[in-house]
């Protein structure tokens, strides 16, 4: 497996590739590689014939006082692991390569990007977007493979790829969780023991909400209020939003209906943790 | 040669040259084809083995009361001087194939988009690299002709090809002229007689600034009030803007030096005309 860190050394390798008439499969990743990361990978390879992990925490999608500085950074194990899973090429720019001046040039998704995650992290999912529009001409995939756990990240990309007709297909691969349900996250780093006992409380209320929606209650208002019943079980859980909303639109709706997403973000402790369902309601 | 419509026609076009190993030479257009364009595909021609242009009048660069409506479509005589220009394919879209709903993906070159044109046509550099970036994903080419005429065009675009990683070249060609001098543009038919008499005050500015420049005058201000005399006596040119910019930031300059764009736009009749020089100033 071959690690490379320039632009003009990942151009060549998947040049050579494609001309071997290889279909490529992306995993584009911000490292501290966990089991989501890996199923990620293990649905790349399956899908394709050369795979390509790109390890990059991207600065354009952290606002100021976000965990930039402090995000975990265990390259080594991170290499190891995709070498371990079969990746091909790692690539792992610097920012200077992936930002050599100033970047002007922004993709928006417009309304995608404001409600839910966007209300507090406000530019996020425009540098996302544009991280993975960069990486996207970069690594040119048939294939790109994200998480359900990053439910408005996926949407954001998804609308992306259509809008600009970029030529490649995005994944969606279920949210991976540990033994008690907590969503495999980098960020669940943060969490000391107490708080890590307290995380399986999102989990727990987005499944009090399926429940309560299979019991016939399609309410959203009193969802929610369950939800947060349950959250506020941890006096450490600090709650941003509890969102029902359309899963394609992101627009709030009154009454659980036809696809619908249920999202929640908490502050606990240094971390800020999301989690979500989707459900399909007749 | 083939004209085709739709995104999937054009898309297996292309896969069937790429695949033959030949390079893709892109010349986009809103149609209305003179000897500008004509002279783009010619590049296109020396430069590639594949020629592709795209005929789409497209709306997103056209703001509230501009010209759209009225943009002349002389489509049959289009596609005949495209087949007699040696171009391989056609790519004429529909607004629906290329705006299937509301498009909310903005691709936004900031600053670039801002001085000059884009003051009096807020949103329209934004529409043209949005529809750029969406015929690049489209067309895949490995080369894209532009004309030097829309000189703020091109430098944003080379800036969102560079700022996001596109992988393609982008080839600007010199602005190609009538004899008395006025800049080929497919609003020039907006212009009737007398108007199209007064239309060589453009260049005729344009060159004093030059001639001024190569006596040593080198100060912007002193430039720029001698080339409104020049558009002045004409009593129908209404000046939109004169400016001096550095031609990498279109930064307003006010002592000429280093890489140097001249720009104006008129209101001349029913036309909006502008047009530009770029010198290297010692």
């Amino acid at each position: 497996m071959e690690v490379v860190e320039t632009i003009e050394q990942i151009r060549k390798i998947i040049s050579k590739a494609k001309s071997a008439g290889k279909k490529i499969g992306f995993v584009p990743t911000m490292g501290a590689l966990h089991q989501g990361h890996l199923s990620l990978i293990e649905a790349a390879k399956k899908q394709s014939d050369f795979v390509v992990v790109s390890i990059f925490v991207n600065p354009t999608q952290f606002g100021p006082g976000e965990d930039i500085a402090k995000y975990p950074r265990p390259f080594d194990a991170d290499t190891e692991a995709c070498k371990n899973s079969g990746v091909d090429v790692v690539f792992a720019p610097t920012v200077e390569q992936m930002y050599p001046g100033k970047n002007i040039t922004w993709v928006n998704v417009e309304k995608l990007s404001e409600p839910l995650c966007g209300k507090s992290r406000p530019g996020h999912f425009r540098g996302v977007a544009t991280v993975c529009a960069k990486l996207f001409n970069i690594v040119r995939p048939d294939f790109a493979f994200f998480g359900q756990k990053d439910a408005q990240q996926v949407i954001v990309i998804q609308r992306m790829v259509a809008d600009l007709n970029m030529p490649l297909e995005i994944v969606v691969c279920p949210t991976i969780r540990e033994k008690d349900g907590l969503a495999m996250s980098s960020r669940n780093k943060y969490l000391n023991t107490a708080q890590r006992k307290d995380a399986v409380l999102l989990y727990a209320a987005l499944q009090e909400a399926e429940l309560f929606i299979a019991a016939g209650e399609h309410k959203s208002s009193l969802l929610k209020s369950q939800m947060e019943k349950i959250l506020k079980i941890s006096k450490q859980i600090k709650i941003e939003y509890i969102s029902i909303v359309d899963a394609r639109t992101l627009e709030a709706i009154d009454e659980i209906k036809g696809k619908v997403l249920i999202a929640l973000a908490v502050k606990l402790g240094a971390a800020r943790l999301i989690d979500n369902i989707v459900l399909d309601v007749e």
